[in-house]
This record gives C-alpha cells, structure tokens and sequence, in this order.
C-alpha cells in the first residue's frame, strides 16, 4: 500500500480538531494527531511545522478567497466596495466549516499565545488588501483605512457566526456588521 | 552622591534613542545605554525588562491620554465622536516627541518581530477603547468597530506624522485620516 493518501492534509485537520475538542488543545500531541489520521507523524510534518499550524491552516486560503472576490468586483467600485467584495467567497468558504471553526475559536479563545498569532494573521490580510487596493489606483490612504475596516467588519462578524448555530448566517452577519460600521462612521 | 537621580527612566530613554541613531538598534547594549544616562545597568532594568522595551515604553502613557480623552466627551457623544475626543491629548503627547518618534518608526519599520509587538500593543489598544466605550453604554458591535476605526485613524496618521517635518502636524494629519475614514465608508 502507497503511503500517499488522497487529502492527506484535510484527514490532519479532522484528526486534530476531533481530538482538541474531546481531550482539549494542550493534552493533544502530533503523534495522536497522526494516528487518529492514520498517517504518520513524519507525514504530518510535511504539512505542518506544529500542531498549532493546524488551527492557522485556514489563512493562507481566507486570504487568497478574500483577494480574488476583491479581483472580481467591477472596476468602478469604491475602495470599501472592492474590500467588501472579498467576503462573498471568503463566507461561501466558512459557511461549511462552523464546527472547525467554532471549537477552533474556544481554543484560540482561552489561549493568549494563540490570540497574538490570530492578530498577526489579521494584520497580515489587512496589509494584503492594502496592496490589492494600491494595486487598482487606491491611494494609501483610503487603501489601508478601508482593508482595516474591512478585516474588522470581517471579525466582527466571525465572533458573532461562532457564537450561534446557523452555518449559513455569516454573510447575513457580514451586511449588519457593515451596516454597523457605516452608521458608526457617519459625521 | 545617591544613586537615585530625578527622572532617571526619562534619562535612559533619551539615551537610549541616541544610541540607536548614532550607532543602530542592534548595536547598542544596555550597558552602553546605562552608561551614556549616568546610570548603572541594575537601574536600566529596574525600569525596562530589556532594550526592546525602551521603545515600547510609551504605549502605556498613549493609552491612558487616549482613555483620558474619550472620559472627557459628552454624554450624549456618538461612539466614534468619544474615540476621537481621545486623540486630542493624544496628539498633545506626540507632539513634544517628533524625534524620538521618528529614530523609532525606523527601527521598528527595519525590524519585523518589533512590528509584530507593535501591532499586537495597537491590538491592546483598541481592546481597552473598546471596553471604554461598552462601559458607558456602547453595543459590543458599535464599541468594537468604533475602536478599531479610531486606531486605525490614528496608525495611518502617525505614519504621516512621522514621514514630514513639522512636529506640530499630528492633530491635522488625524483630522485627515478620519475625513477619509468617513468618505472611505460612506454609503
């Protein structure tokens, strides 16, 4: 039998995840991890440098979402319509993967290590928009204030889907934490 | 002669920024520092756990003026009116402080793990603005996107603040960054 297998990568992450939320993060160790998988910790490490790059697995693929909705939306949107157009697959992406996400938020949650790399991550997708948006003739400016506002709009609203049951509501919660900002930025 | 001098943390501060501009961050030692305030190494970290935090040693001061600040706005302040009413003894702060700000946006722009400490005190920031603002009765959603606007405003500001001449621009350059929030996430 090959020791390659089909999604060697997503069978880690169940693995992990299944096992962080049985027995929590700290007691869990790769070789646990692996097992459960049934593949190797050698194989493991292919993928991950540690057990903690699973739970971050996700934001390589959130960012690459976020900046081809941007690439999508029509030439003549403003800077925070270009931002906001990032969400749409970035929502179809976390609609299926509310459980991962919601044990993965309790872990992030009670760990504050976990929370400076989960901020780091956000600062680093907010600096990617910046460069999208200079890149379509966004000035500076405008550029880095509409990418925070909207990684925050973003945030905001994953604190809210995590919170509750419905899968399906995170674009909905998307438009309300928007609606929210612009009423809050309003002169 | 006592050891105790009056403002010695004042002393190795400005010690320290010299240092860093004559000769590079890397190079400098706290032993150099010390000795450039008249000081001994053993009061260098009775007040700085070490070099790095020479240069974070304002940020506790920033967030009390900014909390400070947003104490002394009206009741009846609209969310994002009570953050930025923050910034007006904020900007008193920095304006005193045009060189020291600059020989450290250096250092830290060189230096990556100084930006990502950075980037998590900016984080801290807007988590104590935003308790603030749900202290005096602000939603969670509103305190949370006010906060991170405000913060936002602020970092792109000071960014300009420190790229031009004129100490005493701060207070005109965040005037700007907020009407460009506002143009930014209008509807």
């Amino acid at each position: 039998m090959s020791r390659w297998k089909p999604d060697a990568q997503g069978r880690l992450i169940s693995a992990a995840i299944e096992l962080f939320a049985e027995q929590g993060y700290e007691a869990t160790t790769v070789a646990e991890i692996a097992e459960r998988a049934g593949l190797t910790k050698r194989t493991f490490f292919r993928y991950f440098s540690d057990k903690r790059e699973v739970l971050f697995s996700g934001s390589d693929e959130l960012q690459r979402r976020w900046l081809e909705g941007m690439a999508a939306a029509p030439p003549d949107a403003t800077a925070l319509a270009i931002v906001v157009a990032g969400l749409d697959p970035v929502a179809e992406m976390f609609t299926e993967r509310h459980d991962f996400a919601r044990i993965r938020a309790a872990i992030v949650e009670a760990n504050p290590e976990l929370q400076e790399r989960e901020l780091i991550k956000l600062q680093t997708l907010a600096g990617a928009i910046t460069a999208a948006l200079v890149e379509r003739g966004v000035s500076a400016n405008a550029a880095m204030l509409a990418a925070h506002a909207g990684v925050t709009v973003f945030h905001v609203a994953f604190a809210h889907w995590v919170a509750q049951d419905d899968p399906t509501a995170f674009r909905r919660l998307i438009d309300e934490s928007l609606a929210e900002l612009r009423s809050v930025t309003a002169a």
